[in-house]
Formats: structure tokens, C-alpha cells, sequence
């Protein structure tokens, strides 16, 4: 079958895209990129034009047209089971599942009021209700898995768990949500990260500006 | 290993509960099942003691907390392989996930708008901005899936997608958001099926109200 293509949005703003990309490109995986930019209201008619559910990510692979960011993740983890995108036990796997979706489908008032953004300097904002409790959460399942794994990743090695928080290891970046030594050095190892960094600097050189997510 | 346990709460309110509950139920898994209620503000401080997340459900099984409604339909499809959770073929299977995970992340103004309510009578309400939408979109997803598979069920049997798909058929009803007769004649396939009616009976013999979801 033909290699994949990645629909995807701007690398400075599209937390949706970044995940599965993460995913792929250190998996290794051979695919093309098409970079659909937001509009300045942060959609684009091109975008609904080729996706399914209206947003990016999707992945098209031959007639195959998936989206969400996880069920790309899922669909690599199949074709290129030794890439690693999930741990091999199965209990571990379902651990892994369960913290990924719980940031698929959770922590609306931090992915609300804190939009990633690259290239935004660090600095802190004035935080509605909701957000501290979800930057606690999360901060917990880091502590936790690290523990468990002994790091330097979620699950030891870079796996698609790490690829779902990394926009929100952005956002506890340019925010300046943390300070817990041990989600300083989680976040310091994952934007260390060859992908991340191909990805930011990308991000770095794009033209266009969202007004919506510069907070 | 012992059976495992599921967590979940209200049957009458509980729609992240009644996606796993239909899952394990629809694939004879033999499962242990603790309810705990909802208090009046639709928390309970007992959930929160036994889910990592603060949320049902939870499968326990051994020293295993598996959580989000998906996770455990996931780790029920590996148990149990002939169950047909997930579709046979790879790209179904990444088409399953797509839907399963868009329903997991999305449809926020219907889930707010609409709670589910098992035992209320039909009857339509003022619908905010937003619902029409979702509506429309996820009619859009059977459609085309019932379309593929033929039917009666989204992927021809019974799987894991119908049951991620439970509440909103619940919501389409009570609230009177539908009225084509191919999602209305999917509905109805649905309430028959013996775990929705199982389901359905205890949640009319369950004694509680949580004001806030009674809409």
C-alpha cells in the first residue's frame, strides 16, 4: 500500500496534529505531511473538506481515512507493532489506554484557557477555575507512571503516550503552570526529543498568526 | 486471575458507565458489577476513593484499575477476542476507533444540554447552540456506517461502537432530537438488545434522583 499522508494544521497551534505526528516520525514511520493552516478563526473549509469529523488529524492510508489522534496512534501501534507506540504487557497497555484517554476526552479548562502555542514565551496568565486542578491531575499520572517505569518517558521508552500529553507539556511550559522538580525533568526529556525538536522548529518558521489561541 | 470487577454508578444517570456495562454484558464476560450512587451534586466521595481518575468506571481486575469507558472496552476486546468487540479487519477496526474516540473527545454540547435519563419520558426542551450540530453529525457517522455494514448494528453486530454510542441513543430519545427512520429504526435496535433492556430495568428500579440531570 501507498505510504501514509498526515492531514495536519499549524505546528504552532494544532495540538491535535502534533500528537500523531510525535507518534509517527519516532516510530520511524515513512509518511507525507499536508499542512492545512487554521484560519483566523481557527478552522478552515479545506479541512472540513477532507476530513470526516471537520478537524484534523486524520491519516489517509490507500482509500482509509482515520481521525482522532489516538485512533492514528492505535492504527500505527497495529502496522508497526515493534515501533513500540505501546507497552507489550497488557496490563501495561490497558494503563497506557487509560491515561490516554483520559487526556483525549479530560482537562477542559486547561487545554481551554492555555491554547499551545510554540512559540509563545514563557510567562504566567491569570487562571480560571478548573485549571489547577487539572495541571494537579496530570502531574499526578506523570509521577506516578515515571515512578512505576523509572522514566525517563511514561513508560520508559518514548511511547504514544507521551505523544498524547505532549501539547500539554507545552502548555505547563509557556505558562509556567509547574514547578515539581520530577515534571520539570519529564518535560525537559521530551523537548529534547528529536521529533519535538523538528517539530518546533518548524512551528518556529511558520507565517501565520492565530489570534484566538495568543493568550 | 479472579473475574474482574466493574465500578460504575447510576444506571439511570450514568452514561459513561453504561458503555462498558453494555460492552462486557453484549460479550458474556462473567464480571462482578459494585454500583455506587451518585450524591445530589453527581459526585460521591466513594468514587473517588477507588478511580484514579475521581471517575466511573473502573474495571478491577487482580490488582489492575483500568478507567475511561473506551480503555476497558479496549482491554475487554484483547481478554476476549471471539467477543467481536472490535471489528476482524484491520481498517474497520481503525474506522471503529475513529468514531469510538470522536464520540470519547466530542459532542460536548449535546452531553451538557441533554443528560441521560433512562427512566424520562419523552418529551423535546430548548436546545442551546451547538446541539443541532452534533446531532446532525452523529447521525452522519451511523448513517454511513449502517450504510458500510449493512446493519442492523453499527458494524453489522453488535460491537463495542454501539455501546460507546448507548448514551446518545438514550439522549435522541428522551429529548426528541431525531425523526429520520433510518436512526430511528437503529435506535430501536438498540433498546432491544437484551443488556439495553437488563440495563433499562434496573435503572427504573433504582430509587435516586440527581436533580441537576433531571432537564
Amino acid at each position: 500500500m501507498d505510504r501514509p499522508t498526515l492531514y495536519i494544521a499549524n505546528k504552532n497551534y494544532s495540538s491535535w496534529s502534533f500528537r500523531p505526528w510525535m507518534a509517527l516520525t519516532s516510530a520511524g514511520v515513512d509518511f507525507e505531511e499536508i499542512l492545512i493552516p487554521f484560519d483566523d478563526a481557527g478552522g478552515n473549509p479545506n479541512i472540513k473538506a477532507i476530513s470526516p469529523s471537520g478537524r484534523v488529524p486524520v491519516l489517509q492510508h490507500g482509500g482509509l481515512k482515520i481521525w482522532e489522534s489516538l485512533a492514528i496512534i492505535e492504527y500505527a501501534a497495529e502496522l508497526y507493532p515493534d515501533a513500540g507506540l505501546w507497552p507489550r504487557d497488557r496490563a501495561e497497555r490497558a494503563l497506557a489506554r487509560s491515561v490516554s484517554m483520559e487526556m483525549l476526552s479530560g482537562f477542559r479548562a486547561l487545554r481551554n484557557a492555555c491554547p499551545m502555542n510554540i512559540r509563545r514565551p514563557r510567562g504566567g496568565i491569570t487562571l480560571p477555575d478548573g485549571v489547577d486542578a487539572d495541571v494537579s491531575r496530570i502531574e499526578t499520572i506523570w509521577r506516578n507512571l515515571l515512578q512505576k517505569s523509572g522514566g525517563p518517558f511514561l513508560f520508559g521508552a518514548f511511547s504514544g503516550v507521551d505523544a498524547m500529553f505532549a501539547p500539554v507539556v507545552n502548555r505547563f511550559d509557556i505558562y509556567d503552570l509547574v514547578s515539581r522538580k520530577e515534571t520539570l525533568a519529564y518535560m525537559e526529556t521530551m523537548k529534547a526529543h528529536p521529533a519535538w525538536r523538528k517539530w518546533e522548529e518548524a512551528a518556529r518558521a511558520e507565517p501565520w498568526v492565530v489570534a484566538e489561541d495568543e493568550v
